[in-house]
């Protein structure tokens, strides 16, 4: 009996550690596929994926920044006249991670982007990139973004 | 009677919204001067102030790095070679902001850093910096570290 009862506690650790690592997945998945989402619109000129996704509170760096850049309605002024102006042909996002804290997931990824110059040259660009999603009544919202060149004096 | 009630529950409400309020500048607070304690330290050629707060599970970019960086570990790896190495002077950390949720605070601020190269010329870096918090069992750890340059083209 003895036995018995811990052959069954074995196997409720093991479907509840198996439900916890599917869940956990599954946040995982959810959270990558949103950035892709949006950064496959961004690579078509179109910023309103992103647009999309920000929190109210969004903080924000990239590289052409003098300082960060605060709030939805700022990055709006910021990403609506870039629409049409961007054309990525392809991007390989490189080992991206997601830590997982209760509504919060922070996303890591470094990234090549295969774009062109406005004269039509063809152009890589490789970047660091961190995206903090937190969950809000059940939706995920993209609340702080940070992209920056890899080791861009090489 | 009912505007007793009434008023005692305004008061009630007053005083929860100005606890709420006062502990949430606290917490901020505390993140901010987590942060600078670390920072102080790393420009007097200590690398050991981060090292000490970071999580088992850290990432980190910078822009030395030719990608992300993962774990403790690497972290160890990275900064104790560059122990006595860095010499700031004196910083501005310009209009930290800390984004709160749950167990997780997520740092944002510019750095102008006024340093020295190891010729010992004056030398002024200007920084993009994100740092998420984690709270686990009552104790903040960093778990995400994003440093980048200020408009490095420019």
């Amino acid at each position: 009996m003895p036995e018995t009862a811990l052959a069954l506690l074995l196997v409720a650790l093991n479907v509840a550690s198996f439900a916890a690592h599917a869940l956990s997945a599954t946040q995982s998945d959810t959270i990558v596929a949103m950035e892709r989402t949006a950064l496959d619109r961004w690579g078509k000129g179109d910023p309103q994926g992103y647009l999309d996704i920000y929190g109210p509170d969004v903080t924000y760096f990239d590289p052409m920044q003098s300082k960060r850049v605060d709030g939805l309605e700022a990055m709006r002024a910021l990403l609506v006249p870039l629409t049409g102006k961007i054309k990525i042909d392809r991007y390989e996002m490189l080992d991206p991670k997601v830590q997982q804290h209760g509504d919060v997931s922070i996303l890591t990824f470094n990234l090549v982007s295969h774009g062109r110059t406005p004269a039509g040259e063809a152009m890589v660009v490789r970047w660091n990139a961190t995206a903090v999603y937190a969950r809000r009544s059940g939706k995920w919202q993209l609340i702080h973004h940070h992209w920056s060149f890899t080791k861009p004096g090489a």
